[in-house]
């Protein structure tokens, strides 16, 4: 089997089995304060099952591509909302699952200036930025119970870049 | 009365009466991902009254220093979080209340690698980015109800960057 996955462009249409891409793309919902700004609205499906939305930082050490993946998780409780605070594309891993396991993973080179919140129950990948300071602020379930379930497949996936060789 | 308010460094004890901060400051509360990621775990005191946690995208124009401020805004209804998807830092503008009225206004500049959650109600000045794209992810209420209540000055304040003239 090919275990080589390339980076895909992080579009909402490509992404939306899996979860929302946030960015302002296309016309604003509203433009406020005084049209100095363009609002587009509520473009993550939030769901915090029993728990409630926290807002956490996340500083993660930067990775490279062409980047081993072997593990990943998911969280069957609620979506989580990775927001970064820089202007640096990131890598996003998820995989459909098959039957309560992650079936082949899909990589995603987000722009720049792009968001995204993964639905409930989406396994992905953890946190990948690909340059300092990856620094994220997340939208997830604050709350009690187990949250968290890790696959690891047998052999690792290579994610590499898109693009000519 | 001297109407220049002169910015002050944006520090989670300056703003508490206000808002949190939400950064990567000190240590995390907890260290994820085979120890990749620290995680800043719950930062913000959220209160969505009777709507719900929404996440929209607000791309605002910039402003520059010195910047002249007349009207401020609060939302009755719920916590507001402003989340910088860039490193620029941001002006944000805030008053504490006086029997109903805005008192006289506070500016703090953002270090570019801080958001922000206003409390509920708290009197504040519109998104205020400095640098383009003045794009930032919004964590507020979603909900039925008016959630807006505008206030203006008799004249205006003029904010100006603090340091050396």
């Amino acid at each position: 089997m090919d275990r080589t996955i390339r980076t895909e462009p992080l579009t909402a249409e490509a992404f939306a089995r899996f979860g929302d891409v946030l960015e302002a793309a296309g016309a604003p919902d509203r433009t406020i304060n005084e049209g100095l700004c363009g609002r587009f609205h509520d473009r993550a499906r939030l769901d915090f099952g029993t728990g409630r939305a926290g807002i956490s930082v996340f500083d993660a050490v930067p990775r490279h591509l062409p980047y081993d993946l072997t593990l990943v998780e998911r969280h069957p409780g609620g979506s989580q909302a990775f927001l970064p605070m820089t202007a640096h594309p990131f890598l996003v891993i998820v995989a459909a699952d098959e039957g309560g396991r992650p079936g082949r993973p899909r990589a995603f080179l987000s722009s720049g200036a792009q968001g995204i919140n993964l639905h409930r129950g989406i396994w992905h990948g953890v946190l990948t930025p690909l340059a300092a300071p990856g620094l994220f602020a997340v939208v997830d379930r604050i709350g009690e119970g187990l949250n968290l379930e890790e696959y690891r497949y047998d052999a690792p996936w290579r994610v590499v870049r898109d693009g000519p060789a």
